[in-house]
């Protein structure tokens, strides 16, 4: 759907430097942008891209405004403010209402007239989908579920039982929420399940990554608060509490029963044991694991960058020297006293 | 289904402190149980929350019966206590025998008349499915699988072909069992397909995670033995063999042909290098990873846990500078001499 | 379908040492082989089970001729004779072509009449599945992918939406290709979605393992090159660019926009950052993350081996000292002066 620059910018509240009948079509990087394209700026790392864009306008901050060979939009968060146009431009596609005659939806379920069942999805018992939402191929819905509005829950995603989300959520394909909590007691004959009861609570605007796992809670629910974003690949154990616009980057994992704070932002395969508290505001970087309870918001690193191998083996011998030389520098200060 | 305490008491042949009569219905945290539910305390960490719980009773350690305000369930194990007892007052649902009428079966495949198999399920050729068990929506078990008895492979799992299972066996959502193994061979137009021959045997009352891949052997079968449990994301490559009772947290990671002995346990995002030989009761702590054989029981680490990243980084130069630390110790020990 | 060690020898170009005319029906490891079965001997580590296999015939190096007790064949790369061996005495299985009535397929489809669409299979509209191509039971094939020949897409993988492949590639159970990538603007009122509307586009003989997730681009492509071998639980962002013939092992993760070279291998767990290029002939060794460019070739590490926790806990120590330590050597050195 065309669009010209000066809907875009009145619409989005951006000023606009440049012809407003400029009729964009599509969205492009600084690098492979056309003439019908509308690319962004946001970053230091493109700026060297810009003055030869062949798109049609970019995105920008003010400061960047000049540097551009076309239109421009300016505004403060260039990266949203593309994104919002971009949703605009290439918008999500549109499923009609209705239930696909492959898919089998339980006697006791209620979907929302508005809501889209695609092709071989199962909506078990007692499931509740609300307006608008959109439910993909193989999808499964079980027992007892609760999908709000406007929220879409993709191909082959697995909300296994007592999955209570919010409106506007995304699950990608793979994913599967609900599923069994890693509970076991040990007896002589063995390990013996504990019986995993409780549910998931997700809010709203809430989006869970491809092939990521969200248990249920052991008795009460693991809650996944409004507004966080979960990558791929990621484990939330039975129990956590992950607070309103968390960011989890793929590969993360939470242990069981620790509580997550506000906009901590956790970077790939990062993650935490299991029944301590993480304050808001924390940054946990890659591959980094919070042992302990951390009450101070801030940056937390723990992983070694990769050096070339001949290096790091010297590194790992003389870390392992480390206790000698220890004792020699205290040989050494008893002889100078 | 409500039981009273004394049912309880009787049933599980454990003590009772207090009125037999009183009827409970479900479960609870010692925070948050109501008076017709039954909690337990495990851990010395909820110790604290005995004095003022709501709960109908308590099933706990003999030491800590003083401390309750409530009739109490005394037990040495009262985690696996509550276990057995939350079974019987929450029991897993039951479902009918038959088979859907949208499951496809092949003909060739033997479902037995006590089992369900769900919506959208599909049984391959060859495949025999046990008494009791339960096949899920979505599920797909191919070609020449074996699925014991009183077996539960949920919602869009996979068995991929000659996976063998015994007995009371749980496959979670998204699980994928008897995938090809990594098996390439370099040749100068780069890599070749070893064809992946092997099945899975699986022994009984095994549990494999969400999302976990448990690969087919080589040659030879991959074997996970009796009472093993597997959490979600795990990857267990061809021909490895897990011992019983061994567990594995969500994360883990076991490289090819690795034998591993019974009762070890594997924290989060641990693993093994491959050809390697673990003995019994060994306990891998989060993110180590066992680069040979361990002979010797007993708890093994590798992970520096996070610290701020302004004190990290600086151990990160202190480290880089170890070589030269070291060089400067001997310059030291030469003049002192 | 037996086959005898003469026509094996000629088909594949292998020099035969012994009787041509013995018949072989399997494949088995220089252990459990029986007198049916080809075996192979391609490490050192199982050379002392050549003496006493009781295999029909082993390949093996020239080297190693002299020691087996039996019919022997002969290459300079026996792992690869043997994968081409054994992919014709035990061939993968050959499915009719033909559309599975129970699976769903769009009107604007395009199925070549060889290929192959099981039961319970989803195809999307404007899909193309090329000749002999097999998609498995529980697939999702969506909008606007282009399968190319000879493929197979196994039980319950996804393609999500604008996935192009070449030919001969595998796609293990329960993948995702092409699922969003992880784009957030953050903004006051939260974390904004940005819209990814690349697609994915992969080369010939590709393969891609279990539960592995490759997102699509956020608006040029991801790239996956031809030959390349993704094993489980895998990571890989959006616009990610893979290069030809590389290699990476279970639970590797690869950050957005970040460009690998050809012939690259990645160890279990192992990965990037994003944003930056990893030249051709790059091995990370397990766990490693590289931080930066790497631009020669060779072995790169990050990995502390799992030792005694003990021990473990001991050097944890030490390092902390690190620091101390640093400056009490200064202070030698500065009374030494």
């Amino acid at each position: 759907m065309p669009v010209s620059l000066g809907e875009l910018a009145e619409r989005f509240g951006c000023e606009l430097i440049g012809d407003p009948d400029v009729s964009i079509t599509t969205v492009g990087t600084l690098g492979s942008a056309g003439s019908d394209a509308l690319s962004f700026l946001a970053s230091d790392a493109f700026k060297e891209q810009l003055p030869s864009t062949k798109a049609a306008a970019v995105v920008l901050q003010p400061d960047d405004a000049s540097g551009a060979p076309c239109p421009v939009l300016v505004s403060d968060n260039p990266y949203a403010m593309y994104a919002r146009m971009a949703s605009a431009i290439c918008p999500a596609p549109i499923y009609a209402p209705g239930i696909h005659e492959s898919a089998v939806v339980a006697a006791s379920a209620t979907v929302a007239p508005s809501a889209h069942v695609a092709a071989h999805a199962v909506i078990e018992d007692g499931v509740t989908i609300g307006e608008n939402s959109y439910i993909g191929p193989g999808v499964v819905v079980g027992t007892d579920c609760t999908v709000g509005n406007d929220c879409r829950v993709l191909a082959n995603a697995t909300l296994v039982r007592s999955v209570t989300t919010g409106d506007r959520c995304i699950f990608h394909p793979g994913c599967v929420i609900g599923s069994d909590g890693f509970g076991n007691a040990m007896t002589s004959e063995g390990w013996l399940k504990v019986p995993q009861l409780g549910g998931v609570r997700i809010g709203s605007d809430v989006e869970i990554g491809a092939c990521t796992t969200v248990d249920c809670g052991a008795i009460d629910d693991t809650v996944i608060c409004d507004g966080v974003r979960i990558d791929n690949l990621v484990q939330i154990a039975h129990n956590v509490h992950v607070g309103e616009h968390t960011a989890m980057a793929a590969g993360v994992g939470i242990s069981g029963s620790t509580r997550i704070g506000k906009r901590c932002m956790f970077a790939g395969h990062s993650g935490t044991v299991g029944h301590i508290e993480i304050c808001d505001d924390v940054v946990l970087l890659g591959k980094a694991v919070a042992t302990k309870n951390i009450t101070r918001p801030g940056a937390y690193a723990a992983m070694l960058p990769a050096e070339e191998a001949r290096t790091w083996n010297r590194r790992v011998a003389s870390l392992r020297r480390l206790d000698k030389l220890q004792n020699r520098v205290s040989e050494l200060e008893k002889k100078s006293k």
